[in-house]
């Protein structure tokens, strides 16, 4: 079966996340909006799937998973949906609601990332609210960081099983978010990720592990890879990197 | 089995999500933090389930729940587990995923409830960040509120099936937690809620509909539920409801 994603075609948003799984797996795909708007692509692929009428179950807003005549919305539920699917998940009730309990919690801290730079939400451009991104921006490195990083780190010790995923021996979806927030931290708050991370070598090693996978490498290399960019969740302003 | 719920004593906050739903469901259950300290109760209580060192699996936040040897965290992975054990989700997967996907919609819904009073996150207090308050709750009076309601007027109607309940013909977790919200609005922003419930007869219905079940009334008039209070993530601030 070949999967449907329906996410803004010009940044990584919460759609990364999806896409990181389906490429690791290798799974077939159509990255819907990404296609030219004469093959049924662009943004008015996802205006039509919110709000298709016939739809007895819609979507508030991408990313939009469809998997033959199933549609899912909301990050962590496509997922835990993909997950289970793909073989990256635990096959044990209380594993996949661990999985699902790291992704959720990945959720919330992804969320606060996009508040430094929007405190006020998306009513209002990012010059119209620098004031407040600066303060929201400093509580959140001095004290927000450091309590999510802390608890995934925390998370990594405790796992006694091989390697260096967060559930079990095996890597599992939330993994690769946990990856990717890693990696838009970098790209968000050089400065301030370089230092966090310094005491975090499990951390270190989970994102460099994801970014090694072959399935992963590939994607990166390949031009289905949108770049970080100034209009997307993670953003690099330097004034807000301290 | 009695289930064990922790969360803070003293306000409702994404606690009240869970307890409606044991409450309904009329589970055995108890609210520890509310015992008194010498019975194991209090925060305390709370610190030891975080910060216990043998737990493999540590959760980040309450609430959390003991269901036998499972520690749950994370409200709607709670719920998910809640609604199945409970007969507040439907039994198909395809229903499960939506009745998810419908709470992960209003989670996002009361996240940015709480950032109307705390747009700068619970670093600062309210009365620092009161102007930042005021201009991040205007937009949310003004389109957040419309779409979240609209949205979830639209699910109602779509649902073909008899009754007041957004999954089919039977109440499900995301039942509680959509009446909940509600009532909560109508507590923070008394005003700018009856406006925008105006025009949503079956969101107005299904609020009415849960708070009439008798699980749920039995729960309202017992001591067991806290009230409304502005240290909580619904606040009435009467210079923000406009």
């Amino acid at each position: 079966m070949t999967y449907e994603l329906y996410y803004w075609p010009s940044v990584q948003g919460r759609g990364e996340f999806i896409r990181l799984v389906l490429e690791d797996a290798g799974a077939p795909y159509i990255d819907v909006a990404r296609l030219p708007q004469r093959q049924g692509g662009g943004a008015r692929a996802i205006v039509q799937v919110l709000e298709g009428r016939k739809n007895a179950r819609p979507p508030f807003a991408p990313p939009v998973l469809k998997a033959g005549r199933l549609l899912i919305a909301q990050t962590p539920n496509i997922l835990m949906f993909l997950g289970c699917r793909l073989k990256l998940a635990p096959r044990d009730a209380a594993g996949r609601l661990w999985t699902q309990q790291l992704q959720l919690t990945i959720s919330d801290f992804y969320l606060e990332i996009f508040d430094t730079h929007h405190p006020l939400g998306d009513g209002y451009a990012y010059e119209e609210q620098k004031s407040a991104a600066k303060r929201r921006t400093k509580d959140f490195l001095a004290t927000r960081v450091p309590k999510f990083f802390g608890y995934f780190e925390r998370v990594l010790e405790r796992n006694r099983a091989r390697g260096p995923w967060m559930v079990g021996a095996r890597a599992s979806y939330a993994d690769f978010s946990m990856a990717h927030v890693i990696a838009g931290l970098k790209y968000a708050f050089p400065k301030a990720s370089a230092k966090a991370l310094r005491s975090r070598p499990r951390l270190r090693a989970l994102h460099d592990a994801v970014y090694e996978r072959p399935g992963i490498a590939r994607y990166l290399a390949s031009d289905r890879r949108l770049p970080f960019n100034n209009e997307d969740l993670f953003r690099r302003y330097p004034e807000l990197d301290r």
